[in-house]
This record gives structure tokens, C-alpha cells and sequence, in this order.
């Protein structure tokens, strides 16, 4: 039987300052929670209907600290705490990573200069993910990666992203790694030298690079179009960022 | 002052069903509405807000058809109209574009065999622009290209790019064209040989291309991870698209 009080505990982590406050975030369905618990996370409370297959191997696993935050709760209970429109079998409770470790770049990393919408960043960690990049710088003013919604569209990339809210000009300016980023005035990314270490910026979607990270671009790239007409269209920054990673990997192949 | 009536007749184009019965959709805000009227589009009815530009543009250039149909509206009023959150000056009703030309390949095109989410649909159709794909075939069962969701989220693109819904069996076995396919099975899209004229088949959300289409592509591509663990990923089929399109153009450039 889940509390009124517990009720209000999860749904108030759909807000930044009460994750913040209590150091938790909200994952839900068996691909999310699974993935999560796969990689090491630790969940503080896990709520699961009776179809959850999970909790038989977080049982088998032997991880006494997860199978004791089990909680077995009814399709009722469960849509209480939920975010989702169609709650999926379980709800966890993660304590947010702490960015305790140096900040540094190593390899092929992605900075994110103000990306706004939950989605966009949901689906750039999943590319992350896919092409093997491990960490994700973020500027203060981008998304929480953290916010329920962000949480879902990564699809479970986010057990395996290391995201880092940092101060983008202080770390460029420290790295001393090539610094990438697509811009209008940009060099046709097809043909331009790509290294495999360094950090590749992405925008806000509506007003692109700050003018103070865009000074710290040190290899301008454009993403050609091929259309033929005279009207302007753009890229969404979530489709830019897959053809720019797409192509940095193609570049720099094993 | 719109009345309660055509308030009635614009909400319904919500869904499909009204869309076919009357042959239109909603499109809203000055860049999908200036989007389709620099197109060529006729709106039958155009509901503007005084802070619209567009209204003088059209005015300006002298089509009569479309300037009669403008109508002044308030924001109140307009707010009513809306599928929108935060309705944007200028809501128009269009003609859906007649299917009747031939269904033939020429040059690269899109094939979407189910494709479900409105978001999805409307950024694979923005990739397509981008890439100066001209047409997309979509099989009956992928989600319908004039719901407002899809119309917005193609961000004018819609205007500019050919949506034709067609039996993908049917056309794939009459056009004799390369079909090329995304397949766990494929082979490295970054290496195999791809045409500058064909079909790329793009599949359903969760169970990918249908057995019946698969049978029928005849290059298997692969879009390979470069993530070293043993965790399943996969890609959204928007990004997905976005990838391969990519590639394709990168290959068989000018």
C-alpha cells in the first residue's frame, strides 16, 4: 500500500528543485529500470505490478539492496505514481549521479550549448549511446537530464551517458581539444578533416551556438543541404547531432 | 467573428475521418503557413491575427483567391481555433493535395511502412526537405501526414515534399528500382555500394519493416553501433532516416 505522503514524494520529482532537494530521479518501464539496474544503478525505491519480470532477477542477481526496495503495487497504485500516460509495470526511485569526477575531455565527447526541449535531449543521449560516446557536457541552461521526460526518451541510454553540468567556455577553455560545432558559415562536414578526440557543440534549438561558446569554435562545420529550392528550412538539433556523430565515427573507424 | 459552427468544423480536423470528408487540414503559424502559400497552396480559409505579416504579403502579391479568404480574427478568437498551446497569429485551412499523378520512382525516394508517431512522421518529411528527397511513399498504415501534430512538426517542409499513401508491395514490385532497407541483419551502410536513385524503406516504430516489404528489399544495410557494451540500443526511426539519407547524399554528390 503506497502512502498519500509517498505519492506526493514521486510527483513532486517531475520538478528540478524537489530532484535536487532529494537527489532522486524517476525511471519507469522494464527497458528503463532494467537498463538501469544493469549498469549499477542503486534505485532507493523500485514500485512493480505483478507483470514485472525484473524483480525475479534483481532476486536471482542477489543485490539484497535493490530486492529489498521492491515494493509490489496494483495497476491502481501504480498510475498514482506515475508519469507516464500508460504506466508500464514498474517505477524507480535513482539517486542522481554525482559529477564528482574531473572534468575532463577524453575521446569524442558532446557539449550541449542550451538544448531546450526534453525530447531533443532524450533522443541526443540515445545517439550518444549508439556511437559510443560516453560523456555529454551540458551548459546550466540545458534541459535537466534528470526531468522525467528526458529520463524515458533516452530509452535506458541514459544508464550508460555520462551527463555533466558544467561551465562550457571554462572547460573549452581548459581542454585544449578541437573544439566542432555546425554553424550556417560552417565547412561541408563530408570533406573536412574529423579527429577522433575533441568536443562537438550543439545549440539551442532556436538560437543555435551562444556568441560566447561560438568564439570558441575552433572547426566550423556545415551540414549540406540538398534541396534545390529557394526557401529556407533547417534542421531539427537532435537530427543534426546524429549526422554529425554518424559521420565523426564513419571518419574514424577501427 | 467566427462562429461557433466553424469553430465545430476546424476542431474536427483533429481527425481523419473529417479530413477526408472534407479534403483539408489545419496549418498553423507563419512559417507553415507562408511555408505552403510560397508553395503554391490555396488555403479555403485563413485565420489571421493583426500581428500576422503574411496577411500583407499575400495581399501584395495579388492572389485574390487567397486574400478574400483571410479573416481577422483576435487572439481569443483564435485560441478557440487552435491545436496549439500557444497559437501563432495565423491558423489556415488547406486543400489536402490530390494523389492523382502517376505512382512511379524517380531519383531517391522514401518509403515508411508504418511509421505511427505524428513526431516522427513530421521530422522524417523535414529530413526529406533537407535532403532534397522529393517524395515519400507511405503504406496505409503509417499515420496520416495532414493531422495537425504531423503538419507542425514538419515546420514547413510539408509544402515541399510529396506524401503519397500507396500499397508499398504493389509499387516496390512495379518500379524495379535498388529497395534498400535498414535490417539488424544488413550490411554497413558506411561501406556497401548505395544508388543516387531507388527506395529506402523505413519501418515501423517497434516491429521495423513487415515481413511482407522485407521479402522485398533487395540491399540490406546496416547502420552499426559503436558502443562497446553488451546492452541492447537501437535508433529512433526519425534518426534513423536522418542517417541514411545522409549517407546517400554524401555518396552520390555532384
Amino acid at each position: 500500500m503506497v502512502s498519500k505522503n509517498q505519492i506526493k514524494l514521486i510527483r513532486q520529482l517531475e520538478q528540478k528543485k524537489f530532484r535536487r532537494r532529494d537527489g532522486l530521479f524517476v525511471a519507469e518501464g522494464p527497458k528503463v529500470v532494467g537498463d538501469l539496474l544493469r549498469a549499477g544503478f542503486q534505485p532507493t525505491a523500485v514500485y512493480a505490478t505483478e507483470e514485472w519480470g525484473g524483480a525475479e532477477a534483481v532476486f536471482s542477481a542477489g543485490d539484497s539492496n535493490v530486492s529489498d526496495s521492491i515494493m509490489l503495487v496494483g495497476d491502481d497504485e501504480l498510475r498514482k505514481l506515475s508519469f507516464l500516460q500508460h504506466p508500464q509495470q514498474v517505477l524507480a526511485l535513482v539517486p542522481i549521479p554525482e559529477s564528482t569526477r574531473e572534468v575532463s575531455v577524453h575521446g569524442l565527447c558532446l557539449a550541449l550549448d542550451g538544448v531546450q526541449d526534453p525530447g531533443n535531449l532524450g533522443t541526443i543521449i540515445r545517439i550518444a549511446d549508439w556511437f559510443g560516446i560516453s560523456t555529454i557536457f551540458c551548459s546550466e541552461g540545458t534541459a535537466d537530464a534528470w526531468n522525467p521526460k528526458v529520463v524515458q526518451a533516452t530509452m535506458g541510454s541514459i544508464a550508460r551517458v555520462n551527463i555533466i553540468y558544467t561551465n562550457l567556455a571554462r572547460l573549452i577553455d581548459s581542454a585544449q581539444v578541437p573544439v566542432y560545432g555546425t554553424l550556417l558559415d560552417g565547412e561541408d562536414i563530408y570533406t573536412q578533416p574529423l579527429s577522433s578526440e575533441g568536443l562537438i557543440v550543439m545549440g539551442n534549438e532556436g538560437n543555435g551556438i551562444s556568441p560566447d561558446i561560438r568564439s570558441r569554435i575552433t572547426h566550423r562545420l556545415l551540414i549540406p543541404t540538398f534541396h534545390t529550392g529557394d526557401t529556407a528550412e533547417s534542421l531539427n538539433v537532435a537530427i543534426a547531432t546524429a549526422i554529425t556523430c554518424s559521420e565523426f565515427r564513419r571518419r574514424n573507424r577501427h
